[in-house]
């Protein structure tokens, strides 16, 4: 008897996103996972989510103060009209000796999340000239996936982090995980679409070696993958396999493809510590993770000696798992559903490091 | 610049077998490989090969020498009229601590295969009742893919072991290799078809715990993977690696199949040793294993921590191989082209530990 056998089995695609396919999965009908694992359920409603990860960058104990007000800043302006339905926020040291706070914010509505970013408020803001001038670096890394262009995937069922939040609910036992290729043929468009890159990362305002304001441009299916782990109510054994045996390898791995990224078509990667109000650390962390193609990260993801041997940890614990949350939620973006803006950032951070000029 | 940049590459499917697809690959066309491997290449001519595996079994040294005359009987027999094109010899001891001599003949051509079996030398020395009173075990497993029922792949291009042997000859460097699904995807019968199991594995004549001759009866599309190593002619730093590096996880891979194989549907894993026709070890081994399906090969090979040891080792090395030579060959049948017989075989032999009576 395996874990399925009797288990009514959902598409991830939910019913009203499914479509006649002219691409086929890579696994027969009869495919049935080996463990149970669940993904996030909206209503025909949801067209469009907006995932908006706002930076502060500093360097050095003295502009941190400086730095946690600039946060702060920033969530409280997501409590104006049109603001964010959800958000977290997260510290992490990148590996030019920079620390960078994010605010990462959802929105069911881009309209909506617009109109909020061209509100006088938050407008001025960015567009002050004290931006330029108050000694620290800000970005703003805001996509917009369709409902088709993401997917989600948890080892638990009840609240979800991340897009997660803002959507409906959470689905039943699903078939497409627990093998390669699974994470695509989550994505709706996958019926019918390659998700194939177009276009090169550019840089079409400023100047990243020389600081102030930079804006890159993106390209159709860029990649954006969240992908997450809470201990925060895990009890001593599950800790234990979180810190003591995931997270070494992991560390690893995300620190290989924030160094080495550009060879294997990972843009950016950021491996953040979520963090209270004050800068706390709090017991959950995600990486950040930004590819030229879906497909890029499929190849890293089943390849990889680090990511192999996580995976392999999983599926060894997943149907135990009670306390420790794991997720990832995955998108892919429209040239013109992407804003990445920088200023004062060195021309490491984010999408500057691998755009062209 | 990667090593694909510039390389004319084939498809894994020769063009004699390609027709219009309503299977779609797992990756998009732009996809190239990360290092070279190549494929065996049969013109149109061929249209099934025929694999026999023909076995002596023995329980000690004082049956050593009529076992190895028994396979000399066998090896000699296949020079007859119709006989094979090409065999190899092996050795294995199995889990129930018998030891196996098993010899593996290649033939082009089925019905030439059928003559040469349905031949008064080689019938009636199957038939005879002295194969039943001479103290050793004995069985056949025949299985005949057709051209399209089978793949290969070559991490070099001459002397192409196993059904290689009997081909025409060897592919430039392919497409369809470096992903999971590859596998898959080379077979020329994925681009319409599943290769879905259907039926049981059935003992159809005799009893397994009581000795004497049984007869099981395979099902579509068990598959079957030879996967071999040579490491010959390789030079220590070769040997050193193989042997110290790779061998040891490969054979914890493979003693896994041997004996735990039916939870995950492997009927049968054999980890051999090449001998000569006196029984003195070869430094070439390859593993047989018989499968459900196809699907369940993907599935432990993609999942299991010691295949992916492997396949992140080969990963690393596999452009610098000079003399370690590796490969392997994958089958799938149609229930009746798939002959599975055994005289005074223990009941865990082959097939007869997973057949239903």
């Amino acid at each position: 008897m395996t874990y399925s056998d009797g288990v009514l089995m959902e598409s991830a695609i939910s019913e009203h996103l499914k479509c006649p396919r002219t691409l086929t999965r890579r696994v027969p009908d009869t495919y049935a996972p080996p463990f149970p694992m669940w993904v996030g359920r909206s209503d025909e409603k949801l067209h469009q989510v907006v995932m908006g990860y706002f930076g502060v960058q500093f360097r050095g104990d003295e502009q941190r103060s400086d730095a946690l007000a600039a946060m702060r800043h920033i969530v409280a302006s997501l409590d104006l009209a049109d603001g964010a339905l959800h958000h977290d926020l997260t510290h992490h040291l990148d590996n030019q000796g920079y620390e960078n706070l994010i605010v990462a914010g959802y929105w069911t509505d881009p309209v909506s999340q617009q109109r909020w970013s061209n509100s006088r408020a938050v407008a001025d803001w960015w567009e002050s000239a004290d931006r330029l001038s108050d000694g620290l670096g800000f970005f703003r890394e805001i996509v917009a996936p369709r409902a088709e262009q993401f997917e989600t995937l948890y080892a638990f069922q009840d609240n979800l982090p991340g897009v997660g939040a803002v959507m409906d609910g959470i689905s039943g036992d699903i078939n497409e995980h627990g093998y390669w290729g699974s994470m695509r043929e989550r994505f709706p468009i996958s019926q019918t679409d390659w998700m194939q890159p177009s276009g090169e990362l550019r840089v079409i305002a400023g100047d990243p070696t020389a600081g102030g304001r930079v804006v890159v441009r993106g390209h159709d299916n860029i990649a954006l993958i969240r992908s997450g782990q809470d201990w925060a109510d895990a009890e001593a054994d599950e800790r234990s396999l979180y810190l003591d045996e995931i997270l070494p390898t992991l560390e690893a791995g995300m620190d290989f493809l924030r160094d080495n990224g550009q060879a294997v078509g990972c843009y950016s990667n950021r491996f953040v510590r979520n963090i209270d109000i004050d800068g706390n650390f709090l017991d959950l962390s995600y990486n950040i993770g930004h590819w030229a193609s879906l497909d890029n990260l499929e190849r890293w993801s089943e390849s990889h000696p680090t990511h192999l041997r996580i995976f392999t940890t999983f599926f060894r614990v997943a149907e135990n798992l009670e306390k420790l949350r794991l997720y990832h939620e995955v998108s892919v973006f429209d040239a013109d559903a992407q804003q990445y803006e920088y200023i004062n950032c060195h021309p490491h951070t984010g999408m500057l490091r691998d755009a062209t000029h």
